[in-house]
């Protein structure tokens, strides 16, 4: 754990996106590789299953890992060869066909999208939980009226139910792109050392379709190497849905200040103190979500400018994927957890909204009333669209 | 046109992208708002007309609406003030259904979406021929053997058709994002001041479907104005394609280099001369793909950036993305079709790709041929993807 | 004029930055150059004379440079191709010597540097300005008390003096770092075709130097033509500056919500009208103060990203350079002149600010009165630190 | 250590920038303001002692700080809460003296600020080691002849010294970056609750100069805590250094292709090993410093992105640097390490070199010989500028 899991990540996702994780999905893909090639004959059935044995993560140690990934570039060299080093010590021969055919970004890549796969498995589990969060939210107000700001002064009424509706409309395209993105997203990385898999003589294709199936993985026309749009895109994904929680933890924020108290996040135990100033109630749960909003472009970018690998195998940009995207997960995986909290305690003050809104109706109803509507206007046609937001979900 | 437009854009996407076309789309809300109006009955019918009537671009003088927007902090107040004032000359009456229950946001954001349209369908045309001519080229040099390089270094040997292969299934997933994003892109904005149509007092609804229907844009559930998720889409996907792109031109560059010369971009009238030695053959068009590839990046951060919109309108991020958008279709768009010439015209040299590959094949060969695989595994497992790749698609 | 200039530049820098600006640096720069050489005895003083007299930009037209920059990829071999036609009509053997040992990027780097130091200059007298109104304002508010906010929620007393005198504290760092990267910046770019100036056969750097002092610009000790930390360290100066500007506009309209009401921007004539609610009054210009700021730091990593250019001349990043320092130095000059007339004409409400302090001061001063002091201890503070930083500077 | 230690970062910088070492600067911080505030009379000197023998390190659980922090929205609440709980058990009324008149984002700056401290000695030591290791490489090869390459394509001869003597010149400018910007970026954060040192009852600025004093740090003017160009000013030093990095990292890689063959990184045990093509020597550190590259541009504009914080502490933004700035260290001081290792055990092939100049030099110089000299011009002119770079410094 580092000093800042607790306040930007949180515990669920740090299971599926720890250094210790990222080699045991190696060793899944190791595993899986051995076990799809003599599937496909292409290696010894006994071989298989003796590899297989060994590729559990509690046999390896990650510090030695570390150290000599330091030399070879990546983690995977020094990955395999301790695996083909315990396995040789039982059995000389099996051991010849540990990571047989493949490449180390074979295990790099496909173990990083198996973790993909738990990250988005989480993510998907909140963001359905936050639309149902939000919908109940939008649902209860969907009568307490508030005044609607532009250019962050007050504007005219609206009701809080639809300002809810407008939140929970984003969120629910989140969960379309998520579904269109999956399988792109989710696909097997099997090449060998330049894609074309020459050296499993001719069985490439039988073993990659094998190996597809045993991961339950897209499997692809064409290893992806160095095409490197579907990792770029997951990034881009978890961008979007970083700027929209960003947008809810800014609302919430912006409705929390002392002068409009409307809107609170929900005061945790000890949460939102402060050490010189013991009357205040701190935001600091949009604070942490405003911060993965911050956050995230730059990495989204990094990303981006990543893709432009050279040849069959990227230098440098390859390399900057893997913390680079693990961050990108980190961060927004846990905006999301937290800001599902906020909205599932919000505290709401619809007096307050109410005492703000008359501070101004006069002014606001003064002119040019046919232009504008009257108030009950604004809280019908809320109403209206808020309904059918909830409705056409 | 600027300096930089024949070296960084094209004429069509000018076309679509200028700031005449800018208010020309304005202009198109404007009318088709009147329209639908006067279809649910919220407005007069006669008024309708008159008002459709001078909503032509040519009417307008642009260098006062943007000596205007300056004061009014954007383009569509002076533009409806102008339209209103035109209409009011002939109509006094008409002229006050004028923008009649919309907002400034309605107008700019409504336009901004028709621009992208069309961007976007050039964008998959050239996508679709960009497509056909990789597929051709993958065809001719299905057996065309050359060095495939990883980490900057010869590595193995594989085939161009499968190289082209690579890029060609990098690009068809982009076609796939692209039908998968643009529902949601091409969507109307209506909400009028707060998002809640209320001066349309009951219409609201109605008025939109028809206005949707008049634009033939997607009907959102509601409106978007702060929730900036859809333009911020558009730019993730289209950095997406600028990544592709600027892989494709990276390889196209490396191979020309001249101690590489297996492939160098079509020598257009006069492109790639240089002022100081005129012997040299420099990749123009592929610096300017690059370019867009190292551009793209920092502009689509911005645009994440810019969703995290304070309440019902922002403020500095809702402008931010005026430029920014534009920059990040125009930089692609024209990488696109810049790729798209070069690879309708790429020069192929066979022979030194043979003579590169003859250069190692000793060494690479000399040891571990059991792991690595023969020579002709590899061309023969490059071919079998490549047509599957292409089978597939 | 494009239609965001009003909005977003403003004239003065739309003066040194245009395209048309551009040509005509470039043109100074073929001009000294012709100068320098022949002061340096490199080509003859008549021919010198007459390619110098061909240097205007009136003789030139733009939008056929532009259409052949996108032939040769860049804007100077056009240029270069002109002066020398143009020259030639008059005097064959002058024509000859036009561009003499130079390249394009000579031409084009060293244009913009001269951009640089007209638009640096511009930005100097502004922070200047933005110093002086800043010390007046911090002076007139010395005694003005006002609630400090943290977390976005009311924390404890302060003044508006030592609130500005923040402000003007950043601001005189900008100074020191301006005085500090100008003569980095502002440095000559001559090196010839690969940064050697071998054509002019031992005079290169007798001819550099000349060259510096006609220009009046930095001699480096190397043509700097594929290490661009100089231009880049432009853009990141810049984005503090607009990291700066933003936090102003930022508190400026934090402070300008209808609830709190304490500053307001001025209004300008038709500044901040809204077309669907006359009775608000919008903080237009810190809208395009923040539009400069979201803005910028994207186009700072795109300059920081175009760093690593290939060999001797880049690839894509330089070319990339081009609009992109444009941009910032636009919308950071843009801001700085905008924010400068925000200060200068700031609307200030004591009396909300004492009614606001008034809400809460109860509450924060009910508890632990010892640790963080009396309400007139935070006046003193807050004064004893403004005079101090009034003093020192 | 995590698994990309080894491979991303190195060993000293670890030991500078990791938890732990946060947590004891912080300690620091606390010690020397009860220190400062026994010297300035406002705390009782045995408190201040005590208070000091309690700030060690190893006295804290961090795993326990790490969880509170994920309540109280920062490290500090916790830490003091517990450095007070301990005091207290030996003596009551100490305790209360604890973190007197300060603010948690006094001890999480400050604490930041000297960890940059120690990080920026370590850059400044090696950027000192990569100019001498530099120069004498341009000394020993000042008469190495190479073919300078523009667009990536052969261009006219140089000389390896003279390209040397460019990456140098780069990192002077690094330096002397460096030793302006450190007195603004290492100074003392000390305001309190909101700047103002109220707390501490007149004596802010005696306790706040002798703080400065204690930590060796630059006593600003004011507080710095909500305007951050001085942390955003480190991390776009940093992101200069890595772009330079990266340009010498590029170039040497593109020297070392196989079919270029004229640099190669030094081979270090084990180093630049392929798990299925034994017979390469990959560019490892080449790919880790342009790692670096790819990556930090989009961490630097994190840093912009964060300075436009709310009033007198951000939401979010504060929080978005505490990672991203630490990354940007680690990631620069890394590649420089690194590429100090490549500079100084660099392998040059002149015969190579040679060679490759010779393949074209026949067609580079058959035409037009006035206008780009001769070969041995070119040699004698490089020669020429890195006498002179050399020189100068």
């Amino acid at each position: 754990m580092t000093l800042f899991d607790e306040l930007f990540s949180f515990a669920e996702l740090e299971k599926v996106f720890s250094d210790e994780v990222r080699i045991k999905r190696m060793l899944e893909f190791e595993a899986a590789l051995v076990k799809a090639e003599a599937r496909a004959g292409a290696i010894p059935e006994g071989a298989s299953r003796k590899i297989a044995e060994h590729c559990r993560v509690e046999f390896f140690e990650l510090p030695l890992i570390a150290t000599q990934a330091g030399q070879s570039g990546n983690v995977a060299v020094p990955l395999v060869r301790m695996l083909t080093e315990s396995v040789a010590k039982q059995d000389k021969d099996a051991a010849r066909f540990v990571h047989w055919g493949a490449t180390s970004q074979d295990a790099i890549d496909t173990g990083m999208v198996l973790q993909l796969r738990d990250a988005l498995g989480l993510l998907e589990r909140d963001l359905a939980h936050l639309t149902g969060t939000l919908a109940a939210l939008a649902e209860e107000h969907r009568a307490t009226p508030i005044v609607a700001r532009t250019w962050m002064q007050q504007a005219l009424p609206t009701t809080l139910g639809f300002i809810v509706a407008g939140w929970l409309d984003a969120v629910l395209r989140h969960r379309q792109r998520l579904s269109e993105c999956r399988a792109r997203v989710l696909s097997l990385q099997f090449g060998g050392a330049v894609g074309t898999l020459a050296a499993l003589s001719g069985r490439g294709p039988e073993v990659a379709k094998a190996l597809a199936e045993e991961l339950r993985l897209t499997l692809p026309v064409a290893a992806w190497h160095s095409h490197r749009d579907r990792m770029a895109e997951a990034a881009t994904f978890l961008g979007l849905v970083a700027g929209t929680l960003g947008k809810i933890a800014r609302d919430i924020s912006l409705h929390s200040q002392t002068e409009v108290a409307e809107l609170f996040e929900p005061a945790g135990e000890g949460r939102g103190g402060s050490s010189s100033m013991p009357h205040k109630r701190n935001p600091v749960t949009c604070a942490v979500v405003l911060e993965a909003a911050v956050r995230v472009p730059g990495l989204v970018s990094t990303m981006l400018s990543a893709v432009p690998q050279e040849y069959e195998r990227g230098l440098g940009g390859w390399q900057a994927e893997w913390e680079t995207l693990a961050a990108v997960v980190e961060a927004t995986g846990s905006a999301l957890a937290a800001m599902t909290g906020v909205i599932g305690g919000l505290t709401v003050f619809p007096d307050r909204m109410r005492a703000n809104l008359a501070a101004t109706e006069g002014t606001i109803f003064a002119e040019q009333k046919e232009k504008i509507g009257r108030p009950e206007d604004h809280l019908g046609a809320a109403e209206q669209f808020r309904r059918r937001l909830l409705d056409d979900n």
